[in-house]
This record gives C-alpha cells, sequence and structure tokens, in this order.
C-alpha cells in the first residue's frame, strides 16, 4: 500500500505518494498563490495529489491514507488558525475528503510532521524519542515521545523556539522578551553579524558581505574559516545560544536523538563540533551511560513530506 | 488488590498501602539513618512495607505490586546514581524481591513518582497530560504525557528546574548558569529577598525577619501583605521568575494541568493569581480555545508515596 503526504506551504503545494519503506516514489507540485480562497487551495491540493498518483503508476485505490502538514494549529481534522494562509477555523479533514475520497485523513502542524519524518526516516532511523529543531527564519521544533507526536492539549505545544533563554532580553516576534528564536534563529545569526559589522569596520565581514550582496547566515562563519577574529566570536557565541536552548531540551527530554535542521544546519561540523562540547559540559544527565546523539537532519525539504505521508503510524 | 508505595529520603524511609482508588490505608516510617549501607537500608524498606501491611489489616498476598520513588537516577530497576543515599548501581528491584518476595517492582524517581500521584490522585483528577512543579529548596519538576511518565531514554530527563532561563546568569548547583532553579527555588526567592533587604534597610522585611528569625521563603510575601513596596517588589520580580519558567514549559507541552507544589505553594492565589496573569500574556498558544490550568498541588508529601503505589499504572 501507498500513502499521500502533502506540504502546505505559504509558496508551494508539494503532494507525495509514499511507500511502505516511508520512499517518496512521486511528487508532484503547484504554486500556493496567495491570498486565494481556502476551497480553492485545496481544489489544487487534490490535484496535486491525484497528479502523484498518476505519475507513480498506481490508482487512488492504492492509497490507504493521507497526510497533510500545514503551518499553524490543528485540531481534530480542523486547521485552527493558519496567519500565514489567512485560516481560521477550516474543516481541512472534510475538505480533502470530498475531493479525494472516503480515505483516512490525518492533519498535522507543518513543524511536527518534519520532525515525525526524520525521526522515522530520516536521521532518527526508527527512533522513537526524538526532537527536531529547525534553525531558519524562526526556530522550530517537533518533539516525538514514544513514536508519538507532543502537541499537548490544544494541539499548539512543541513550540520550543519560544522558550525563554534570557529573561527581559530581545524582543521576539511573539511578543516575548527572550525567546531562543531571537537568539539561535539564522535571522538572529545575521543580526548578530551585523552588530559586530558595525563595531568592527575592519572586519573581513563586510568584504565577504559586499561579494556577497547581502549578510547572511553564512557570513560570520566565512569570515571563521578565513580566520577573522570578529566572525569567531559571532560564531561562537551564537553556538552558546543554540547550546542553551538544545541543553534545556535534553534536560526535560533525554531523546535518543536531537536533530539540527534548517539553513544553518548546512554548517554541518562546524556548527555541530562545538555545539556537542557545550551541551556535554551543561547538560544535567552527567552520571548517565546513555545520551542523546546530536546530529544534523537528512531529509530536508522532504521530511515534512515524509512525515505527512506517515502519520497513520503515530496515531 | 492493593499496593505498597515507599518513599524512599534522605531523611524518612516512609510506605503505604494504598487501594485501588489511590487512597492510602495505612502508612508506616522509619528514619533513613544515612549513612548506612544499601543492604541495610533496604533491611528497613521491607520492615516498613510489612508494617504497613500489617496495620492495614491484610497481609503480603494481597499485595500486587510495590513502587518505590527514590532521589537520583533510575534505569530498568537499578538505582544508578543517588548522591544523597551514597548509592551507585544499586540493585533495588532485586533486593526488594528478595525481602519481600516475588511481587512486581517498579522503581522511579522521586520527583517523577510526586508528579504522578498528584496526576492521577490529586489536583490532576486523572489528567494524562501533566506537569508537577516543585518550588522547594531547588526547583523540582515531573512530566506526565499520554499517562506515563517522561523521563527519556537514560531516566535522567524532567530536569526542568535546569532549563536556563538566563543565559550566563546566576551560578545554579548544577554547574550551569542562569538555571530556572536558581531564580525561582526556595532558596533563589531568600537570596532575592535578602538582596533588597540589604539595598532597603527601612523596609519592614527586617522586623519580619527578626521576629521570625530568619529569613525565609514568606518574608517578602508578609512584606507584601502589610503593603511594603520592597516586599512588592521582589515578589512580583519572583513571581516573573516562576512565570518565565511555567510558560517554557507550557509552550513547550501544553499540558492539561500544570500543578505548582513545595513550600512557597502555600502562599495559595497570591502566588497563583499573578502567575496566571504573566503565563496568560506570555504564552504561545493565544488562539487556542483550550489552555493549560495552572493549580496548587494537594497530596503534599504523600504525592510521592501514591504515585510510587500507582507506579504499575504508568508502564
Amino acid at each position: 500500500m501507498y500513502t499521500i503526504g502533502i506540504d502546505l506551504g505559504g509558496t508551494n503545494i508539494v503532494a507525495a505518494v509514499v511507500d511502505e519503506n516511508y520512499k517518496i516514489i512521486e511528487k508532484a507540485k503547484t504554486p500556493t498563490a496567495m491570498p486565494r480562497k481556502p476551497e480553492e487551495i485545496f481544489d489544487d491540493i487534490a490535484k496535486v495529489s491525484k497528479e502523484a498518483v498518476e505519475k507513480s503508476g498506481i490508482t487512488m485505490s492504492d492509497i490507504s491514507s493521507i497526510g497533510l502538514g500545514t503551518p499553524g494549529t490543528v485540531n481534530n481534522g480542523i486547521i485552527e488558525y493558519a496567519n500565514n494562509l489567512g485560516f481560521d477555523h477550516i474543516p481541512a479533514s472534510d475538505m480533502l475528503k470530498e475531493r479525494l475520497g472516503d480515505i483516512p485523513v490525518y492533519i498535522e502542524n507543518d513543524a511536527n510532521c518534519a520532525a515525525l519524518g526524520e525521526a522515522y526516516a530520516g536521521c532518527g532511523n526508527g527512533s522513537k524519542n526524538f526532537i527536531a529543531v529547525t534553525l531558519g527564519t524562526g526556530v522550530g521544533s517537533g518533539i516525538i515521545i514514544d513514536g508519538k507526536i507532543v502537541s499537548g492539549i490544544n494541539h499548539a505545544g512543541g513550540e520550543c523556539g519560544h522558550m525563554v533563554i534570557v529573561v527581559d532580553g530581545k524582543p521576539c516576534t511573539c511578543g516575548r522578551r527572550g525567546c531562543w528564536e531571537a537568539y539561535a534563529s539564522a535571522t538572529a545569526l545575521i543580526n548578530q553579524t551585523k552588530e559586530a559589522m558595525e563595531k568592527h569596520p575592519d572586519s573581513i565581514m563586510h568584504e565577504l558581505a559586499k561579494e556577497e550582496g547581502a549578510v547572511t547566515g553564512r557570513t560570520a562563519f566565512d569570515a571563521m574559516r578565513r580566520k577573522d577574529a570578529v566572525g569567531v566570536q559571532v560564531v561562537d557565541a551564537y553556538i552558546k545560544y543554540v547550546a542553551a536552548g538544545v541543553t534545556n531540551l535534553v534536560n526535560a527530554f533525554q531523546p535518543e536523538i536531537l536533530c539540527i535542521g534548517g539553513g544553518i544546519c548546512n554548517e554541518g561540523e562546524t556548527l555541530l563540533r562545538p555545539l556537542r562540547r557545550y551541551v556535554e559540559a551543561e547538560r544535567y544527565s552527567i552520571y548517565s551511560d546513555v545520551q542523546t546523539e546530536i546530529v544534523k537532519a537528512e531529509l530536508g525539504n522532504d521530511a515534512g513530506i515524509i512525515g505527512a505521508a506517515i502519520l497513520y503510524t503515530a496515531q
């Protein structure tokens, strides 16, 4: 049997047929083209789903379930609120069944889908106790315990990017001050880089940013690789912030594996080696023989689609 | 059927017979009398267990399982490390069975037992998604998800007192800086009170501390009740720190109920009302209809014993 995984994003709608070994057979894609009515978006979700099925050389009768990953809060098949899609209490499960037939439908927050995908089919290698952290525009996270997604009574849980690590610290987009996201996101790293550049007009980072056309999440890392002292400082301070939140998660959950994804994870061991050192020095479980492994996410954008496709396994 | 719950503390060993409705029938108690050999401690655990059974008017054949709550890290019936008992890899499950017969034995960290007790038999009223926070000498926590204790792969999880809320902040007993415990424990409140008293020799807190014989966790609260401006400031700042950690937990777990126990919880609504206000203003789940309830722990010292006695339900 096969399942369909759908990634409903602010930019694109992607559907994929996934087999029992959690492998993608075929994909289909269309722009989300916001702003649009929910009905039109769901028409397109159905269209790309059917397209992916057709490209896979199977029929809808071979599909045993459909999973949809969406931004926002999902409760019992209803997308309660998704800001960047303009959704407010959209009966997504019913809308999918109307268009694709009476097949079991599972709907989940997209970050949670990505965590499930990585846990079962990516770097987690089937791990049942797993946390995925995404260092991107914000800091996303998804928590898997006993093979199930942790989202709490209102399905709004797993928001560890909005864990305060500096009381009364930098303002966060969520309204709190001092959230992990305000220190450990790619956006935060770019701000930290710009602040350091202002203070150090002689840093090589000015040159690198000019070449690149902008200050990016790579600027400080690139400067560090060229032995720029300010670059080294920015990267070290940034990784320390990442480690503060990661250690908090380790102390609370002691997962088997914690993976780091998002743009910044492309730095690979340059990021992970010092991160592991900080966490090792600071975690509470110093007497345990078994410790959380900190690894790089493997599936990239496919994590969310595969995770959506295999939501049936995590019920 | 009945079960036995045992609370192995640094000061006392308490055993209780608990019925199917999670109610304590009878208790027996003996001093832990540290330092002693583990064998002697387990002899006494067996002795008080049998005593509690006898006082309950039943026999060991009426006991369907035994649960033991202990400080430290427990892994598969072995107490891996418990600093204040001097335990290092003690085969507690086997030692209990040798002394009490071949009855199913469950062993867990004491804070986790207390959380389970409150969740099932106390303020949680059977809640399956529950967090217990204890504001005492330190900040303890126990997390219940889907009716089970969350302790991770190495059974050292649930240590949310050692979540950093102020990067590079006040030193914590665990070696990190800026842990929640260093700001929100009763010990931290006493320190915050003393610091404020030093700065404000005119505060009524000097008088209150003299009457009381020492600065305690109540001093600032009592001063606030007498309209002392410095007392008001200390209490408000303290509750804000408590709220920072509570909000972090709510954002990560969105539990049904989060309860506050420990000495400070005796302040009741004086603590809880402003705490709820801070959490409400700061939590991430602003669009959800369902929100975490923040309540006072109900069972006091019995929480750990009842939790140990009902570990069989949480497997």
